[in-house]
């Protein structure tokens, strides 16, 4: 739903974008939207001539286009990469959501914690003992900050994230609502009765840089720490393991699950819903597709698929043919009656 | 655990789903339960003379029955649909969560917020900056309404439910605890050398008498709005992706995951752990089943399950062949060795 | 992030586990630690000499090793099993996450709700009408404790959780962060209109000692009760439908679904992403690999893998197979030439 965005001329967002600006400069736009939204106020962008023309046929208000795009009727800022332009243009409408400096009346900081001057510490918040919060840190309604965690400077909570105990996160991450780190690890051994518990004590150590989806969910080590390095990167409801490590820049879509112990390399990128296996570890630059699942260790570079996950090209090949299964069959059964046939002379 | 129920004599209950009440009219009716429960103050339903045999070996204190039912010593209410009848007692029956009429005084508004006078604010609710919140709403406890949100009249929140910002939910609606609006989609660009967030800057419009599960998650579009629409009901902990179309009427089992901008039908059906990809888009009146994979556009009305989702009866079958792969082999290998002694001639 | 943990000398440690302390008695340890970590004030566990060799290797404090193990230059408490013992070793450093005696002045608690003086009740709690809360138990921040909710003795609720009405939790139970109860089972009637609410007005049981992650759902039965027997365990994100019940002991790793009125024996272990379809019945000591899903009643005691789910060494064979459908299709083809020439004679 539309919110009270600010305005900006044609003329103030061909300066932010570096562009030339091609229309009435003292145009008002008010919202970046979608390729083919109907929107006076609106701007959009397009790569090539195709969406150009679609998007001249709607009641855009301006648009972003190549350098090199033919003069048009409609208000155009001309750049060089129409789409990295669009990305700063949402840049600049984005609205910081409402927090107040310091610290909300009702929320409650044990005494013991360290709270820095220039963070903004929301309504119902709860900080508990030897808890340190670092310069410029939002941390936003109904949050829980567990004892001996730490939040580095400029990182922002959105409302109901839970750190439970013993977590360390970086500077600049961005943790949405509900995102849960500290979640004792699922381990328990069989007695001949009952599972018993073995104690999780770890904690977990999130690096800078980190953005994390609602209702991800980061346990606590065994002992040790559970690591997730700098320019990590978790959609929603992502269940990482205790004693897990992710390397530096991964990227994981809703949904994935990362098993006890496992390993994670650099760069890697694995869609919505794969999972990897108790201790295994991966290598860096690795990529799975949604829903992969991944068994054993693997580590050369390149993208993968399917259960268990097998080079992408491969896994393609074989689930086209797995739907000729039927066809399979019939064929093996012709081909043993012509055997047969051959075989007593007819 | 059953609760501090009202109770309900038979004729009454007779009265509430118009059927003909046989048997003691002023026996006292305390709870519905299901078939077989060996509960005196209980009422059940059965739908033919089997399950009605199988009621009656219980001490069960009533059973809706067909019409044409012969008579037996149990108290029985005749109706034309007993299980549309059960769905009526069940309804008669239901306990309303604790709300009061107000603004509870724990509960914080901001003074740019409406909040209509037959709402109901729980306990530590928190409600942003310009939120709108329409009659006979009621909000559960530790809710966070952001800035710009609007709850349509009559929606309830269950405790803990999260409308980060910009985010529009109709009339009717009802949000079981947890759901989570408005999260940033997650959209990053690789840069070489990290992940550089796109902002987001969308919102989330959810339409009237939807229903949404727990933990389910709905991001905020990259721009324009996410939407869901009419009558759509979604289970727990479902992922909706920025910029996610779904239509009316459309039913989601639990842990279904939507990819970004992919378009959904009406009247679509999704069993649990299903998944579309990204940019796909679903026509109408399409039933997947639980686990598929839709990896690209589908608009032929219908049953589909697998991944690829294909018809159901195909992947039926494929299913069924894919474990007698060991036999195919075996059967391959043999013809093999025919193929070779008769070209051998032996 | 190791915390401030207490700390133990080496021969309070080989009095607590039981061993022998090899090494100076009052050594310092300050944390349990992975094996392999360089941590002078750490302790790790050795189950071979393979392993020692390793932790000798490195600075550790010291090291848990088998009776029979050689002397050797470092710290070491000689016990029967070393696996065993550092899981009492991780329990002697376990931290409780903090909490008071007694109710917190923020806590709201209905009047007609009870509440054991041995309890502790943490900040902005809310428990509503009836709800009763039993000796010992811990409720931590920000948990909402629904009309007629029942907590039993020395049960701990983690920050967030969630108990929506009509739920009965048993004793010693740890409920970690977010786990949400009761919200309504996912029933719904296609009316030629609209889905029809099937209402839900039955309840959770969860029975002693179970312990469940953050952000599972269990919804509450139509009518009766959902049920989780005595023992269970589930990690986080786990997804219990309305009517379904969990036998005792089992076991269901993160991202499990459970669909409506399934029945899940004892003893049960269930992989990550694993899934039950609605209305199957499932037996008693039954192991399901990670993603496998049950579509139909199954009770022969074993070991299953896959979709559906078949025994494990019959579901490594057909995966490895499916790997092989190119090979195999092009056998096929090489066989078709070869019978079409040995027909045609040449």
């Amino acid at each position: 739903m539309a919110g009270k965005e600010r305005t900006w001329t044609l003329n103030d967002l061909a300066n932010i974008v570096g562009g030339e600006c091609d229309g009435d400069p003292s145009y008002v736009i008010s919202r970046p939207v979608p390729a083919g939204t109907n929107d006076p106020q609106g701007i959009t962008f397009a790569t090539n001539e195709k969406y150009l023309k679609a998007a001249l046929e709607t009641e855009i208000g301006a648009v972003l286009v190549p350098v090199e795009t033919p003069q048009v009727t409609k208000n155009v800022i001309r750049v060089a990469d129409p789409r990295l332009a669009f990305g700063i243009v949402l840049g600049a409408f984005t609205k910081p959501v409402p927090t107040q400096p310091g610290i909300h009346p009702t929320a409650i900081v044990h005494p013991s914690a360290t709270v820095s001057d220039s963070a903004s510490i929301g309504a119902y918040v709860v900080i508990e003992e030897n808890a340190f919060i670092c310069d410029n840190v939002k941390i936003l309604p109904h949050c829980y900050i567990g004892d001996n965690c730490h939040v580095g400077e400029n990182t922002i909570l959105y409302p109901h994230v839970v750190l439970v105990q013993d977590i360390r996160v970086g500077k600049k991450c961005i943790l949405h609502s509900g995102v849960v780190a500290g979640t004792d690890g699922f381990g328990f051994n069989w007695n001949g009765q009952y599972q018993q518990k073995v104690p999780q004590v770890g904690g977990v150590v999130i690096g800078d840089n980190v953005e994390i989806g609602s209702y991800t969910c980061i346990d606590r080590a065994t002992c040790g720490d559970t690591v997730i390095a700098d320019g990590v990167k978790f959609d929603n409801m992502v269940q990482i393991a205790h004693n897990v490590k992710i390397g530096a820049h991964t990227v994981m879509a809703a949904q994935v699950g990362i098993s006890g112990s496992a390993t994670v390399g650099e760069r890697n990128v694995y869609g919505g819903q794969a999972a990897v296996s108790h201790h295994v570890s991966i290598g860096d630059d690795m990529v799975f597709g949604g829903r992969s699942g991944i068994f054993g260790n693997m580590d050369q570079a390149g993208e993968y698929f399917g259960l268990p996950a097998v080079p992408l090209s491969q896994a393609m090949r074989v689930m086209a043919l797995q739907n000729r299964l039927p066809e399979l069959f019939k064929r093996l059964r012709s081909l043993e009656k012509e055997i047969a046939e051959l075989k007593n002379g007819t």
